[in-house]
């Protein structure tokens, strides 16, 4: 008789990422001939304690060994409830029970500026980073689920800033901390994992979770996005919604990945190379005036167009952040509704201007 | 003293629209010479008596001959409810009333078969083809709104299926009705205008308006969507959350329309033409094998792979609407996870199948 099928679905997403590392390790790490066999790479699973992390952690101790890896473990205490500290070494008790070695309980402090969440995600991820280092494990492991997938692309899309941010969390994705393997440092093994499935997996392998009471405090935006806006979501428009959602984040993904390809590419064409200067500053990357020819700018979609600007400005040191679709298209307007406007000023101290057949991006004189 | 800002936004939305009205009309009928001057080009409005038509049909009635153009309108009665018809004649005495000329009132027969939402749909734009060649009218408004249109974003996204599901509804729309002006026939000039608007705008201007109750009844997946998930989704992200909607529209439209350009490319460069035939099956276009080159295919972004690969099966007889995600995502898997799998049944009797360094998709012979 084989595992519950909740066990058996844990499992199968969790080797399947661990296929993946594996051949991702392999590539990176011939060793030299005649030299002692490497010891196995490290996966980390980052667990709160709550289901979705908990299942992942259990599923990772099973199948670590099998495919040849070692499974380790890391919770973050956060440090913003009384008694935390004390469950979170409660937690790396559980993932030690679970043959997870080693077993890591980091304290972090969140700051304050960013929103709460922001600023403990941060935290979060500050502390995972140099928890990797530390252990020199191959990747990290996060227990986002299905559902966590659809509630991010709900978020994306209360933005209203297109197909990108509509795209998701990534299956796979990098640490700006850097260090070895930071390009492919976090991945999501449950994105296509419903949370119930978590949930109902811990329950048939006896494992304690808990529940952080943020998740239901309605002063976080995603803890009513879960608790209001979903379930209203699902009655309105049927119960397979966050499949729908997650399904979105995935096409989203590629879709933008596509236009950006082609953004980049046309950029190179559209460009004005300045006589005798070099195409780019080299290493240093100075915000520098990127110069654009007016008419195959023109000539291109209106998707790839504004692709472009949005690129050229951020190359000429407008924050990305700071830049919003409104700078774009009055920028887009000096292209493709020209009637002598004056030169238009974008965040970061930036000004875009047309002269002639180019339109200029370069920092303002004033 | 100027009109109410809400009078003003309406009659503005409008004025917007004729102007691209008549410049479209410009480009299509220089009379020849000496010949008597044309009458002014006709715009219906197309009116239920609810507030976002009322507003429209009172803005068309206001703006039109100051920019030479004449109005009409034209209401349906869809025999769904007790007095439907009485009510189809006072919207239409109310449309004179507004100056408008010729208005007609139209019953029509809903059908049965697809959903109700659907059939009456179906039923109405049939409607509005048949008053638009009766009329010779250049094109016919449409009263939806900002907050319609974040519905529709909604109610795409629900489907799941990519990009151009979430790209709402165009601002000007063809009829597969043919005849003259068709592919331009429908306008929405209050895309960018939001419904509280036009009840106010009906208000100030003392224009009785009619609430179809059927806008309010749960029985309909967009009432639901309207009065239940909307409502939520402001309540947890924001009162922005409409208009971030109605901006994804937009983002998405241009996003598809260049990815399906794209891809139109693409397929030419792909694609193996049978040695000795025509490119293309001439006027008939009837259903044949599309050979495809599964090298450049597999070199192409995922999001322009499979729609090529969509409209490659299309192409073969599949019926587009058939065509889900998953027939093409394993089609796509004989380009890219090729490890001799069997032809694939894909809906309309079509196949796909890997034969060496092709991938061809075709009528099926069994």
């Amino acid at each position: 008789m084989g595992p519950h099928p909740a066990v058996a679905a844990i499992r199968l997403a969790v080797r399947r990422t661990l296929q993946d590392v594996l051949a991702d390790a392999a590539d990176g790490t011939a060793a030299p001939a005649g030299s002692p066999p490497p010891p196995a790479p490290l996966v980390l699973v980052a667990c709160s304690g709550g289901a979705d992390s908990m299942a992942l952690a259990s599923a990772l101790a099973f199948e670590a060994p099998r495919i040849g890896l070692r499974a380790g473990g890391v919770t973050v205490d956060h440090g913003l409830q009384d008694g935390s500290d004390v469950r979170a070494e409660e937690v790396a008790e559980r993932l030690t029970a679970l043959g997870l070695a080693p077993v890591e309980a980091v304290a972090v402090t969140v700051g304050r500026g960013a929103g709460p969440e922001a600023a403990a995600r941060q935290a979060r991820y500050a502390a995972l980073d140099a928890a990797a280092l530390r252990s020199g494990a191959v990747c990290v492991l996060l227990g986002h689920t299905r559902d966590d997938q659809a509630e991010t692309v709900l978020l994306g899309l209360a933005r209203g800033s297109g197909t990108r941010s509509l795209a998701g969390m990534a299956a796979v994705s990098g640490s700006p901390a850097g260090g070895p393997g930071a390009e492919r440092r976090y991945r999501r093994p449950f994105l296509a994992v419903d949370r119930q499935t978590t949930r109902r997996a811990c329950m048939v392998q006896s494992l304690p979770v808990w529940d952080d009471p943020h998740n239901a405090d309605p002063a976080f935006t995603r803890s009513r996005v879960r608790h209001e806006a979903m379930p209203t979501l699902e009655k309105a428009l049927g119960k397979g919604v966050i499949e729908a959602l997650a399904r979105t984040a995935q096409l989203s993904r590629d879709d933008a990945d596509a236009l950006d390809a082609w953004a980049a590419q046309a950029e190179r064409t559209v460009r004005v190379v300045p006589s005798g200067g070099p195409e780019r500053g080299g290493a240093t990357r100075a915000a520098h005036a990127v110069v654009l020819d007016v008419a195959p700018l023109g000539a291109l979609p209106p998707a790839v167009r504004r692709r472009v600007l949005r690129r050229a400005a951020v190359e000429a040191g407008a924050p990305s952040g700071s830049l919003f679709a409104r700078h774009v298209e009055e920028t887009d307007r000096l292209v493709t509704g020209w009637r002598g406007q004056r030169a238009i000023n974008l965040p970061g101290r930036v000004e875009a201007l047309r002269q002639g057949g180019t339109l200029v991006i370069r920092q303002s004189e004033s």
